[in-house]
């Protein structure tokens, strides 16, 4: 069962059928359309996600109603408010569908579980995880170094098929410039 | 040997004195003077950084010369310039002294024996990059949503002892902004 998240795993962490059964058994599959929220600010966040389909935004809003997006989520991709995640804390970014959704859940006891028991799974997640912050790191150098222009290039460079999916205004949210702005750049 | 390494890893994953000696004889002891250099731009990265003691800038040059800071580390953090690192390419960034600095140093080699070796050492470097990550990610979203002064504040609440240690300057540099509007703050 979902072949997609088997293959995935299985480019770090190479598994037998029967680990992969138990692995699979801790994931709950669940559809979400276009605009609905799978976490919102204020309220726990339960599960971290597996996309197998579709496009989520992670956004942070500030007290005056601005809109940040922290990152974009499309297939194979894992996203969640973490922190909230992993400390059991209210979610203080909303995760929302650009696109309808298909995900896998993974709890916060699934995780640990998978974690714990194989691991190869806690190699799988620890590679992903440095990954991820690696990706961080070349964010943080790139607010602190690139103009609007170079930043939209960089996206551009970095995940082609985003730009053709996402609206100019959630483009324009992530880079942290005005729409105005991003029109000059495409 | 090495107490402080030990008990910063205990904090996660308790070892056996016998684990513990295998552990501890992956990582190698160095001292090195303020100012100088652990990693250039353009060398390889040979280690991963476990700091005893003293202060490091993680510093990305521009083309122009500029220095930004992309992080600082202190006692019992680890530090290096990851990208780098982990795919066995050349340095984008240099990792320099503020301070006289000792430090444990852990190859790749070391870090995959010490994960494939010890299930406890992946799931203590998992529960690290997860931190990681979340603090990048939190920092990201400072420079999405907060101003020089905010930024400077939350610098402030999250890490007060390193405000006295570091020089003004250098903190401009992390937060992005000049030593004048710097001065503004504080």
């Amino acid at each position: 069962m979902y072949r997609q998240l088997r293959d995935h795993i299985e480019k770090i962490s190479p598994l037998t059928d029967q680990e992969y059964d138990l692995v699979c058994a801790q994931f709950e599959y669940r559809k979400f359309r276009k605009h609905q929220y799978l976490t919102q600010v204020g309220e726990p966040v339960k599960y971290h996600y597996f996309v197998l389909s579709g496009l989520l935004k992670l956004v942070f809003t500030t007290e005056n109603g601005k809109q940040h997006i922290v990152s974009f989520a499309a297939e194979d991709w894992w996203e969640s408010d973490f922190y909230a995640f992993f400390t059991k804390t209210m979610a203080t970014m909303s995760l929302e569908c650009i696109e309808d959704t298909e995900v896998l859940c993974l709890s916060l006891d699934g995780y640990r579980y998978l974690c714990a028991t194989f691991h190869k799974m806690e190699h799988f997640f620890l590679e992903k995880a440095n990954y991820g912050f690696i990706g961080a790191q070349r964010r943080i150098i790139s607010s602190l170094t690139s103009d609007a222009k170079e930043r939209f290039e960089q996206l551009q460079k970095q995940y082609p098929f985003l730009i053709q999916r996402i609206p100019k205004s959630l483009i324009a949210a992530y880079l942290g410039v005005s729409r105005e702005t991003l029109s000059r750049l495409y």
